[in-house]
């Protein structure tokens, strides 16, 4: 039976805003209302489901604790007025796989667990894959209780609000000893499978990426009274900046994005006294964007501005052996890179054996309210991850 | 009896922010806050307190349809992360200023008004003197209603909130009818004082100026996946825009500021879809400022962007007779111009006798927690302006 298309139609309002774009940022209503959708599908599958230190949800089959199980899945969140694939897809498919398998009368050798990753975008406290980085380490408890977010309430605070112990979030061996493999099937972000023509494929290696926060200083003072000559004007180092993380990124051939900025006080009429902003980087190899950064960080020292790292991600090459069984599962799907980060890849760092599945989407677009797989390609992604699931634990 | 202290006092808390700025924006908590203090100091002084259409608060110590008074006064509200002087000095002046000559038995023949101007900053709805332009008809009043702040409020459904009728805001002959004079009493913004060793100065002329809207649009896509050639990213179309604007006013001798920036989705992941900026453009000339934004609109087209007035004041001359006077009655003080607009300008513009008195900032800073006028210059202002009723109304 088909349950994709019904488990699809239940996700889709969740934190849609009006403009057709998701706002499914961790630890808000819809976050809760998200989980809560998890927690009742998996109840209704047998699945029992627990939370590890990071607040991840973890539906089991059986208990992981006697032996390691298979875990599929993906995360819920989005960036802001982002699209509803991006995450969504990989637990609907992991749910939808499981009831296909469950009709062709399968049993698995070992335990099989979907899972939903926190705040897998880092859209609200500046973290990506923040519920990975935890369990695994990457990120440590203390320095992310006090992230804040633009209202000014902590991590820690926002955990609290969702009902959670953030005293208890941090590296997490229990979580991570119950995981024997973890596939993640994800909407592929770029066209490589629209170009060799198949609906799903397999992932190679991401490319090495991190985030860094600009800090540009300025003196307020009045837009119409100050003489240029008096002016401390942030606003104008960060055009400064933009233009030379664009530049430097042309000239290394990897990319650079300056997405979000805060501007003090942002009044019209007032010159503005700091800008932040942020910058994300990425690129081939790991000394391609610490090329970009110093060219960054030194147009911001022109203007007395600063550039702190927030998160850097070493290049994560997905285990060989596991991606061509992967490959061959799926009858010869293509194998491709990604510039995009997920917590497969935070997994694969900290050792877990660790795959992912790409859907074909047919416009490349992500993180955009435009960003689309056709059905048949999601149907195909379903099929694609029961196979794996039969093959990896039949 | 010094009554300017307590005034103040009593004032200085309202809408100030942990940072030490202010947040006073029309029509919220600390702006009925601040009104519901006029009314206070108001009806403790016998004065009575009627609205015009705008909203505008103005206290009458006599019946002025009977015959038309000497109005003094300024606005209660400030820019985001504002100073304390810019507005609120003018009104505890005037009702320090009324005090002062009642202890010295003074009667005036005419009624004397103070008023208080609504949304002057245009902090929130982005047109500045929304008060007096609405009253004086250069401001319409259903463009006005449908104004929105950043939350999607219109300024319609704002003064309703604050228990005014939004349809009747618009142009008010009989508001203006009452006014004989009009001498507004305001903090400089620049440092002529300072330069010229003078505790108060006489308005001589304001620069014409205005607010525009710089809207650069882009495409919604992954920072991460989407290959720098196939980005549409609304971000460096916005930097190179404030740029071209200072290197507009560098070469035509003005001043340009882009103070405000909203970016959709705001993501650090997610190239941006949408940049509105906004410019500020000042000039000694109204030529000056038509090259710079002739100059910014064209640097926004090359990147498919567009630049949309949004307010646009024409130099204003203070009427000399009156400006005159002011000197004499203040034994020569320096007369100087303004790049800063205000009230008494919009009331000039549309043919009110109208003045003003500067008191010396010892920095020039304002629109800045930074701005400050020593006591002793403010009680020079006080002085002054007692000194002026006094000339015009004794």
């Amino acid at each position: 039976m088909n349950t994709f298309d019904s488990l699809w139609a239940t996700l889709e309002p969740i934190g849609r805003s009006s403009s057709g774009g998701y706002r499914r940022f961790c630890w808000t209503e819809p976050d809760l209302e998200l989980r809560d959708w998890f927690s009742a599908e998996a109840e209704a599958r047998g699945l029992e489901v627990v939370l590890d230190r990071a607040g991840n949800q973890w539906a089991w089959s059986s208990d992981p604790d006697a032996q390691p199980g298979l875990v599929v899945g993906s995360h819920l969140d989005s960036v802001p007025e982002g699209g509803g694939f991006d995450g969504p897809l990989g637990i609907a498919s992991a749910f939808a796989a499981l009831d296909v398998l469950s009709d062709r009368g399968f049993t698995a050798t070992k335990p099989i667990g979907v899972v939903n990753f926190a705040d897998e975008e880092g859209a609200r406290f500046g973290i990506a894959c923040a519920g990975s980085r935890l369990i695994t380490g990457a990120l440590d408890g203390d320095r992310a209780r006090v992230l804040t977010d633009v209202d000014g309430m902590t991590l820690a605070e926002a955990m609290a609000w969702a009902g959670l112990d953030p005293s208890r979030a941090g590296r997490d061996d229990e979580a991570l000893r119950r995981i024997d493999q973890f596939v993640e099937l994800h909407v592929e972000q770029g066209k490589a499978l629209v170009n060799s023509d198949a609906p799903v494929g397999v992932a190679s290696a991401i490319w090495p990426h991190g985030r860094w926060r600009i800090e540009l200083p300025g003196e307020a003072n009045h837009a119409g009274t100050t003489l240029i000559e008096d002016r401390q004007d942030a606003m104008l180092g960060y055009a400064s900046v933009v233009l030379a993380a664009r530049a430097a990124a042309v000239r290394h051939g990897a990319v650079a994005t300056c997405g979000k900025v805060m501007v003090e006080p942002n009044g019209v009429n007032a010159i503005p006294s700091l800008v932040t902003g942020w910058l994300d980087a990425r690129g081939a190899s790991a000394e391609q964007v610490r090329d970009i950064v110093a060219e960054v960080s030194e147009a911001a020292r022109s203007f007395h501005g600063t550039v702190t790292e927030e998160s850097w991600t070493e290049e994560t090459l997905f285990e060989p052996a596991l991606r061509d069984r992967l490959q061959t599962a799926l009858g010869g799907a293509p194998i491709l890179g990604t510039a995009a980060g997920h917590d497969a890849g935070i997994l694969a760092n900290a050792g877990v054996s660790s795959a992912m599945v790409f859907v074909r989407n047919p416009t490349g677009v992500s993180h955009s309210p435009a960003e689309f797989a056709e059905r048949d390609d999601c149907l195909a992604g379903v099929q694609a991850l029961a196979r794996v699931i039969e093959d990896l634990a039949g």
